[in-house]
């Protein structure tokens, strides 16, 4: 079903110097799948992450939170797919410290070093034990090659890997970006995605990873919805292994601008490769937001559009009923809004002037664009010139049949 | 598909005297079908209403707000159903004042005293025209016992009317209610509901039903959810026209506590039919948030779980996924809201306490009460005292049909 969504060959995934993947079965859920994955980063890797803002946030990100902030030099990832460690209360701390545990005695460092993650089903205790008994393979099979494996062994409802890969030059230095996502329902990351990781091998000072990480997430993992659902384990995380040679210390650095837009291009790609693979989804759509006083506003009005169940299934059957979009604009909360202000597109056509539906617009057109495959939908607010975009998916029958079924 | 939803028979319908209504065949989107509807009331009937605060206000809402505030006494309504006259920008305002212009000559009348309402599709011209050209059987159709004409020729996706009649004593007095609404889909009023129109024959003073009338939305039309879509024509109205003898002037008066039940509790049941026959529900849920330390943050916990796709979903599939009303609750907004003081109930069950799945939960008590037609979920948060309580269904592949389907 994934819209559009473009799975790079093999010899396009180039390996990040300096990180390792190792994946094995270890059952969590179903058996006869890769369900954990392992990295090893080289030492003196910068490690910076964002976290969902989900009060209820998963154990494994709370542990992750408590080990970034303890400053022993993040040396490796565990990650699980099939169990969520979410709303499992102190067990499920304990359960993501055993894991970190077991993780750290086999590589020969100290668990603080270790950052888990996990996805899946949340309200259920983590099998502990088929994780740590299943660590030892993953170990085992520990080399830079493995992304592909990493971009499966992370995946839930996902029906597609979700894999970045570059090269740029940075003066002398060829450097190597690569990463990979995972999600495809419980989607409004606010901070981060369901799982995000990214890794370069250029070096980057370790304060200024943390800015950067944050700016990045804010134009690409927090600006796709699918349900509008922010879960509990949303986690993004740059590592910069700095074996490519290149070192970034500050804003002023001569690469510093090249190799955070090559890092931003990566990550909302990968952002943007959850949306195409979203549950159901039949369609992707940009939402722009023109004109807005504010940041806030803009994303209000791209919210409210993005999230609305009546604009979606509207898309997913290519009927252009654009009052429901105008619907949105109305109800996204703000509160002096002068709609006849207001202007809207579809694609590059009119659609709405003055109020009401521009004398230009013909039904034909809309059809005609609605039943495109990528779509996008942008409004000029008339009020100061300010802009953000969102992208979302459609609405269909297949998105309720997958969350009527997981998990039984 | 309709979820336990009540139709009187005819005989338990009161008519209201000063109340008379008609009804007639316009064909504005369809043929063959009663798609206007006219109230006449007696002179000195009191009108409140409140409206939608959709920034995209339907032209008939903006025309209904001058009129009541103009004062003139208000003395006729007209709905007509096929065409919201929504996005339609100063000819829309046009016709909607056209329409009145008509009705008011018919019945001799000043067109300040005549409300309008439309709903239907948005952004399309309202075809006046056919209205002007109808009214004259609406009118000459006029009398007190139309109620249920009325219910079934304001109806647009709704697959049943929604009809709610009682009589109450005030000393020697006996006063009826009777009310009618409508609504399916884009359904989460601010302010009231599509549409709903309740009537009294007791007299209210114009000033304190004003109050009254916004503090029963609030109960009522306002705590309820569909899909989210706030629409651009909300509009709840109370009309009372003293016929019964019964009069009341202030608070203090000995019947306003009785009178005041009796209509809240008329307008919760034609709200709460809403929701029982929304497009494709087949659960009809209650969620209910207590020990909240504001009303503010109580509906913000109560509409993140209701509108969850995933928390919807769930319910369609009778599935108790009981991790993403957890996770509904945690993204809800409530910045400093500690997870281990709060607890959540299926029903009579306890599920979840101390941040984690209860140790008294089981899995086949989740599912039996997931299986029933009408659930209460409720999250008690610790924080304070404040209780709110929202309607919502559940979310199915027939919502999908419908949406996708409706206006091609």
């Amino acid at each position: 079903m994934a819209v559009n969504l473009h799975i790079p060959s093999q010899s396009d995934i180039h390996p990040v110097a300096g990180i390792e993947i190792g994946t094995a079965q270890a059952g969590i859920r179903k058996a006869g799948r890769k369900d954990l994955t392992v990295f090893r980063l080289a030492e003196g890797t910068s490690v910076a992450g964002v976290f969902t803002t989900n009060r209820f946030r998963a154990a494994p990100v709370q542990v992750c939170e408590r080990h970034l902030a303890a400053g022993q030099g993040i040396r490796a990832l565990v990650v699980n797919t099939g169990n969520a460690n979410a709303g499992t209360g102190e067990p499920g701390m304990l359960a993501a410290r055993q894991t970190c545990d077991a993780l750290a005695t086999l590589l020969g460092i100290r668990p603080e070093q270790v950052l888990p993650f996990s996805t899946g089903v949340i309200l259920e205790p983590l099998p502990v034990d088929r994780i740590t008994a299943a660590l030892p393979a993953a170990v085992g099979d520990l080399q830079p090659g493995n992304w592909f494996d990493a971009a499966y062994g992370i995946m839930t409802t996902d029906t597609q890997p979700k894999i970045a890969s570059q090269r740029i030059t940075l003066g002398e230095h060829t450097v190597t970006i690569t990463g990979i996502s995972k999600g495809a329902g419980m989607i409004r990351p606010n901070m981060a995605t369901m799982l995000g990781f990214l890794a370069t091998d250029a070096g980057i000072a370790p304060g200024l990873l943390e800015t950067l990480t944050r700016e990045i997430a804010g134009r690409s993992f927090n600006r796709i919805t699918v349900d509008g659902d922010t879960s509990t384990n949303d986690s993004f995380i740059i590592m910069a292994s700095g074996a490519s040679g290149v070192h970034v210390q500050n804003r002023d650095d001569p690469h510093f601008a090249t190799l955070a837009q090559a890092l931003g291009e990566a990550a909302l790609e990968l952002a943007q490769k959850i949306v195409r693979d979203a549950e159901g989804a039949t369609k992707f759509i940009t939402v722009q937001v023109d004109e807005a006083a504010s940041s806030q506003e803009a994303l209000k009005v791209a919210y409210a559009i993005a999230h609305s169940p009546l604009v979606k299934t509207a898309f997913y059957a290519s009927d252009p009923n654009l009052g429901r979009i105008l619907c949105a604009v109305g109800y996204a909360g703000i509160a002096d809004l002068d709609v006849s202000g207001m202007r809207m597109w579809l694609g590059d056509t009119l659609v709405a002037s003055n109020g009401g539906r521009d004398p230009g617009y013909t039904e034909e057109d809309g059809q005609r664009i609605m039943k495109e495959s990528e779509i996008t939908v942008r409004i000029a607010l008339g009020r100061g010139s300010v802009s953000e975009t969102v992208y979302t998916c459609d609405f269909s029958h297949e998105y309720v049949s997958i969350n009527a079924d997981y998990r039984s």
